[in-house]
């Protein structure tokens, strides 16, 4: 394949030119006009063979959708709405073959998300599949969730259960007999949902003082709230959230929940904070969507993330996974 | 080094808000306020370790310049002007050595072009050193001058000698004792100049049907204005543009000068097309800039793009490097 061969294969699954798009793939650059009155949120994230999956165990069409997923989660949890993304490979010999359903997965999850494909870049990668995805969104300027606006006294949220996706990544990596048993967690891992309409009622309730997603875990991403809003935060370790399946599996591997659960990366939850009176609001905010939200901690004077279990405190700041 | 240390010291790089920047580095996402009646432009290009650079020759602070100036000569191409760029690394170890002076010669040339960074990803290569980066400029909607504009009857002009990039990659790779010899072709591989203020010149002035940047040899990128514009192209060998180094060293290595210059990639020259009425014009403006342009050619009915040496005739359509 040339890189001709590989673009005419991108635009196959790339959607028409409308009113804001002048030229999508297949010229120097994309031209787009920008919507009036809206911000633009612009983020990119790399996922790197060997480093973030493994290809003996994910599916090619499931890495696509996750290649999106990541990025789309970033948008989520400013509350914007993704319009346009950007695709830049890296192919190693041999990726022909798997190369269409990548692409299929990756086109679908856009199209699930209304997000157009504009442009990107086709390069050899001698080692290993690379993969960098740009996403371009938008939404209305005095409603963006940054990570910097936390309290003191504000509860911590998190938006489900935590630890799915570091457990399901110990299946496909050290148990795989186990991926029948446990096919939401090994789901979680494969094909990670973002939190889009979630991320978006949160911003438009103007409930929310910080936002941020789950990818490196909550003792990291808590840390990167605190870093930001210049507060500490208490995390109550009888109120972090979890699921039977993912319980039951720590059981039968005899490894920490908890680890799981505050270190490991890739959930993509969302994680937020709001004034304790409006406890009740957000509940019903989750109820109207059909969610549970579970508060998990609050905000104190200092800095860095505490981990409570009765009269034990810890220092977790930062500790969660190292997403490189 | 840590994610957190390589975002610590790329945000030393960093510059202020302003009043269209809300958030660059450090939130999920950045957030902008695009300019009123303007259009956007938006690139993507990668260069990998060991395919489009070696870091046994490529001083990394060129490097990090080169990975500004490949994406801003995209912008260049379609005559707008670059504002914001994101920054996707792959490191391997080892980098945390260079990867300082590399981002010193990437925000240098940032500054030149007066381009703010605002985000990206660090993440770990094991397979070598990747760059992803991602530029978003702006320009009147009017004035965009795209590949898919040229007439029959076009002239093809090109910005300068061609090839010159082609052999000092020649030189860093199979005749390093030449390199003092021949500085400016050396030059030209490991830190070419984007075209940028001559890109918007022809872009403002109206005369240019089609244009791209020369980043994969003549005989590839005007197969590509072919295609977009639903012509064919006639290249007439007399008229390229030689430096005097170029021929001098093309002479010394005993190796085809027209192969350099047709095929050889890497020189952001602006390749463009305007109506044979307008040379005087062309050149009146090229003069104004201290500049000068060279016909080479011109668009003809059919497809492809054809050598022209006398009476011989070769295709030579899409025999231009392949980029990757």
């Amino acid at each position: 394949m040339t890189e001709r061969d590989i673009i005419a294969c991108i635009k196959r699954h790339e959607e028409k030119k409308t009113a804001d798009l002048f030229a999508g793939i297949g010229d120097d650059c994309a031209v787009l006009r920008p919507s009036d009155n809206k911000v633009q949120l612009i983020t990119c994230d790399s996922l790197i063979e060997s480093v973030h999956f493994d290809l003996s165990w994910h599916p090619p069409e499931l890495l696509g959708a996750k290649a999106v997923s990541v990025n789309v989660s970033d948008i989520a949890a400013m509350g914007g709405q993704p319009r346009f993304a950007l695709l830049a490979l890296g192919l190693s010999r041999g990726c022909e073959n798997w190369l269409d359903s990548f692409l299929q997965g990756f086109e679908e999850r856009l199209q699930d998300y209304q997000v157009r494909l504009i442009g990107g870049d086709t390069v050899n990668s001698k080692g290993g599949f690379m993969i960098t995805v740009t996403v371009i969104g938008e939404m209305d300027k005095d409603k963006v969730c940054y990570r910097s606006g936390a309290r003191e006294g504000d509860l911590v949220w998190v938006s489900g259960p935590l630890g799915e996706a570091a457990a399901g990544l110990e299946i496909c990596r050290n148990a795989p007999g186990l991926k029948n048993s446990y096919p939401s967690l090994v789901s979680a891992h494969l094909s990670p949902e973002p939190r889009l309409e979630l991320g978006g009622l949160l911003a438009r309730s103007g409930l929310v003082h910080a936002m941020i997603d789950l990818s490196d875990g909550l003792a990291t991403d808590l840390a990167h709230i605190c870093g930001a809003s210049g507060v500490g935060a208490e995390v109550f370790q009888k109120d972090i959230p979890f699921t039977r399946e993912f319980t039951g599996l720590a059981r039968e591997l005899g490894l920490s929940a908890f680890d799981w659960a505050l270190k490991g990366g890739g959930d993509y939850q969302l994680l937020f904070t709001t004034d304790p009176e409006n406890r009740e609001a957000v509940t019903r905010l989750a109820v109207g969507s059909h969610r549970t939200l579970y508060p998990v901690g609050r905000m104190v004077k200092g800095s860095g993330v505490i981990l409570c279990d009765g009269e034990n405190r810890q220092d977790i700041t930062f500790q969660g996974y190292e997403h490189r």
